[in-house]
Order: structure tokens, then sequence, then C-alpha cells
């Protein structure tokens, strides 16, 4: 493993070439419509192989995913979406909620074996466990966004919805908290708006 | 802009090649120990310029950037490092502190030119800017760490520092607030330890 990856990062090696950096960063895009394409079951399970990879807090890992694909899970989730989201929501072929464990730190003597008091100590500190997820969550998320690229399918995230009726519906245990609700697909007719711009570097690069 | 978008994401298109999987993803280590060989202002920019197109909510882009690449810059930023991350900071070559503007709605007029009344919204509600910058600041520190990896280079983020300190001592003026510390580099000696566990798929996903 080692050796794999001095080998890629090693000085001189330019990195992820054009295509790469086009399909998850430069060229892609926000979709609002989606195509009949199907997505596979295999194909958003792949999107969870890149994503949980990439690294954590503490490799505390507190994302979790509901794959909704079915008619049935579609009519659960749409009412719960906001109005605007309701129409792209239900041409896409797959939608994903994205959710944090609220005890994660469940998992932490198998994520973590050299730290076995963490489990402990996180277990008794409520407000520590919900700065790491409102942290690792998010940060989980941005994976999960350019891991559904990675796999040549669009991504569609969206922030407003009812959190509240969706962790009702699908979490009624009350242990997993919804935090980004995210279409999956191939883009349809007209799925994109002019692209909105970004910040100068200038007013976002400070250098020390 | 659309038509090369719709070839990439194109149905049959497998997405991202293997070689791009395990640079971003599969093989990418975080590193503990780097190398002396420098990293340039040029590469640390491009770092921010495939970040930056990734998705945010209302494409209000909130996260900041300063790189630490002096001796005068790393002096200031050791002592605010824990402990156990002040050897590899000393050993980067360049530390980013990545930080969110409290005041990033500030920008709203131009990022969303479409809804004119959102910089004003903002400016009234103080708690939905806190909710946007604590979800949309590791949002895209998802992004960075990626796009670090994206330049052939490795990433060693830490959440372990003294952000009160950091923010007294780089963001006087108390507009930036620093979410994350990121070292940057070339891996060096041992770079990393054995690989840590991810959690069981079957503990993640859930199917609807």
């Amino acid at each position: 493993m080692t050796s794999t990856v001095e080998s890629i990062a090693a000085p001189g090696v330019p990195g992820l070439d054009e295509a790469g950096r086009a399909l998850l960063f430069t060229q892609a895009r926000t979709a609002n419509a989606f195509a009949d394409t199907p997505v596979g079951d295999e194909q958003l399970a792949a999107i969870w192989e890149l994503t949980r990879w990439a690294p954590t807090s503490a490799n505390l890992q507190p994302l979790r995913v509901t794959f909704v694909r079915t008619a049935q899970g579609r009519e659960r989730l749409l009412p719960l979406m906001n109005e605007g989201n309701r129409a792209k929501t239900a041409s896409a072929p797959a939608t994903a909620i994205l959710a944090v464990d609220s005890r994660f730190h469940q998992y932490a003597p198998t994520l973590l074996p050299i730290r076995p008091q963490l489990k402990d100590a996180l277990d008794a500190d409520e407000s520590l466990r919900a700065t790491m997820t409102s942290f690792n969550g998010p940060l989980q998320a941005g994976y999960f966004i350019l891991a559904i690229r990675a796999q040549g399918l669009v991504a569609g995230p969206m922030a407003g919805f009812d959190a509240a009726g969706i962790d009702a519906e699908f979490y009624p245990d009350g242990r997993w908290k919804s935090v980004l609700v995210v279409n999956i697909g191939h883009p349809g007719e007209n799925p994109w708006f002019e692209r909105l711009p970004r910040l100068d570097p200038a007013d976002v690069i400070r250098w020390a």
C-alpha cells in the first residue's frame, strides 16, 4: 500500500489528469432535471465504496446514507422536500438522504483501536459528539458529492427539506439525523442553469 | 459548457479512471511526515482553483484559506497546534488554515443574483448564517482535501489546534473563524501508520 501511494503522489507527477479534473471539479454541474436512465444499486453502493476511504476526525466516519430508489420510497420522501425541490427529486432515478449517526462512537473501539478509551470519553460528552458530527458529517458529504461524479453520475444536493419530518419518517428511533438530500442520476433536458460565479481567489486566499 | 458536461457524464461512461480513484480515494493516505520537496505558491493556488467549483448552499462559498509556507508564518502557527501535531506541521512545506467567513453573505448579490433579497435576509439572521457556515465550511473542506490529492500532493488534516488562538493571531478582526488545519506536501519517511478500518457498508447504508 505504502509504495503504491508514494508512486502516485511522487514529486513531478502532476496528479489527476485533465478529464478527471473536469469530471469532478471544473466542468461538473449540479443537475436540476434527470433522464429516465436508471441507476443500479451496485452503482449507488460504488459511490459509498469511494466515499468511505476519505479521512475523518479520529477515523470515526459518522455519515450514514439512505438510498431512495423505489416508488414507495420516493412517495415517502417527496412530501418532505421543499416545494421547489419536489419536481427534480421526482425525476431522479435515485436520491440519497445523508444523515449523521448520533451514536457513531459505538464503533470507536474497532475504528481507532489505538485509543481504547475514546468510546467512553465520547459516551460521557454529548457536546463533543455533536461537534464531531456537525463537522465530519458535512465533510463526508463533500466527499460523497465528488464520489457521485467519480461514478460518471451527476449530483443534485439540496438543503431545502423538512429535516424533522424526514427523521420521523425514515429514522423513527431518533438515532440518525438527516443533514443533506442529494439527487443522483444522469442529466435530463435543460438540466442546469447558467453557471453561477465563484469568488475571486483574492477574496478567499491569504498568504503567511 | 452544457454539451461538454453531458458528454462527460453520459450513460455508459464509467466516470473516473482507476488511477484517479486510487489517487483521490482508495489509495490516498493522510500523511504524518513530509519530504523536503517544496510546494510552490502556484501549486497551492491550483488547489483552490479546483475546490472553488464544487457546489455550496445558495452558491455562497463561505470557506477561506490561509496558506502558511514561510518560516515566519510557521513560527506563528506552530505554538497554536496541539503538541502531537507540531512535529508534522513543522515538517510540512505548506499548511492551510481553513476558516469560514462569518460575513460571507456580503458577496450574495454577486454570487446569487437571482435572489437579490438574500443578502438582507442573511444580514438579519445571524443564526441562519451560523447554520450555513457550520455546514458549508466542512463541506468545502472535504472538497479541498480531495483537491490537494488531485494536485498529486498529500494532505494531513488536523482538528487538534487552539482555534481561539489561531483566530486571534491570524484573524484579529474577528471575521474569519478557523475550522481545520491541513498540512500539504509530499510524503516523507514513514509517512503513515497502518491503514485504519472503515465501517462495514451494511452499518452505513439503508435502502428505501
